[in-house]
């Protein structure tokens, strides 16, 4: 069970919702697992007001933020966990079932990191770019005929699990993670998103001024570079040497003459 | 977790719906964790119609009965559980919370028994009545600030519960870690220590080259790389990636002249 500070800690970000009894059914399921912090990323501009002027779970609604993008709604979040069905999809990240998911979470918020939640809009749920913000995915394991939850349904059952979880799984050994994680960095709070794709701006950079790699392979070079950077879990510490390191080499390299000679 | 058999002897029931949009959510929640059979008590007519034309979860509702009163949609059931918000009630059966009640109801089931779930309308839920045909009552553990919960969440919720909660009772010896599915990246092994050494001796060089620190601090910098490529746990792909930028990036450096300036 997480204090209230550490609740205030997770926010839900819905992406781009098209129906607005969603929004109020997540806001709703939020009040009522002690959940306050939601996001809404590129909604409807119809869909939101109408949302917003909603019955129940008033002020959540009225204090909920609406963001441009993804990257923008969970930049401060130092673990992104992505929602959804993923039986036709193979994904890059790693799975848990939500059964497993609150120790992950709770050991997040109490070394005073910040979680998000995200789910997908109704139709087709997140995106391969979306997922690629994320650290983890998370699976509800619902039945192989019929696995697509509802929204409002899928953002209940989550938090429900992430609310009473942990104080179910009372008496379990400490999770394996917390065990093979025992040198003080590690133990910090992992980087936010917003710090990673700082890095990988700057790396990427790098690549391009140091002619890594070919135009073409450049998009993909960057979805990479980011589920790299979210697997790895670097902290802040990480992140200033790697910049550091990178914004060095940016520098040398720029203040030097390109040649156009091939590598030996 | 149930068998077949056992989950289509598990009926949701709903009593007096008033929101056709609710009945159709709690079938599809039904559908989602594998349960089929649905009973509606006295269903406000032109309610019951159109839930039933719904799009979704079609042939649970096709299949679903409805019955006059909740006495006869329970009559075949060996244990009947109430549910609802209990906060302003004293219930005069034994009251278990949601996480607790999976053991009950499998073992109800697997001893041939008939369970009904069964949820009051969305206004004011079970009547004193309607829960004098209960055995026992579960409780949501939800916020005080805001108990009551949407009907077709808490039928996900609870469906959700029980599908996965006794899985959860059995596997909780077994550790989290063993569970999840490790993405395709990190499923493979750990580059080994040699390969970490070859990388740390690349970024090291490259370090120098570029002037990134000045000598009295490259042991310490050599220490801290060892350790950080260590914690990171990095795949064999990430070492060919890393070594393969930073060796670009060396080549560039030694190819071009060195200058004394510095970084601006």
């Amino acid at each position: 069970m997480q204090t209230e500070a550490q609740r205030d800690a997770l926010q839900v970000v819905l992406v781009s919702p098209r129906n607005p009894l969603n929004i109020g059914a997540a806001a709703r399921a939020m009040a009522n697992f002690g959940f306050r912090r939601l996001k809404v990323v590129a909604p409807f501009a119809p869909t939101w007001r109408e949302a917003r002027s909603a019955v129940g779970a008033e002020e959540l609604l009225q204090n909920a933020e609406s963001t441009e993008c993804l990257a923008e709604a969970v930049s401060a979040c130092t673990l992104v966990i992505g929602t959804g069905t993923l039986t036709y999809r193979r994904p890059e990240q790693k799975v848990v079932l939500l059964p497993l998911l609150a120790p992950l979470v709770s050991q997040e918020l109490a070394r005073g990191g910040h979680v998000a939640l995200v789910f997908g809009p109704e139709k087709h749920g997140l995106t391969r770019e979306d997922l690629s913000y994320c650290q983890i995915l998370v699976e509800i394991p619902t039945d192989p005929g019929q696995p697509s939850m509802n929204l409002g349904q899928a953002v209940a059952v989550c938090l429900y699990e992430l609310a009473v979880g942990e104080g179910r799984a009372i008496g379990q050994k400490t999770t394996p993670e917390a065990e093979t994680r025992p040198c003080t960095e590690a133990a910090k709070a992992a980087a936010p998103s917003g710090r990673l794709e700082l890095v990988a701006g700057v790396i990427e950079e790098t690549m391009r001024e140091a002619g890594y790699s070919p135009k073409t392979m450049q998009a993909a070079n960057r979805h990479d570079l980011r589920l790299t950077l979210r697997r790895l879990t670097l902290s802040e510490q990480d992140t200033r040497r790697i910049l550091g390191l990178f914004r060095r080499i940016l520098w040398r390299l720029k203040h030097t003459p390109v040649r156009d000679d091939k590598p030996d």
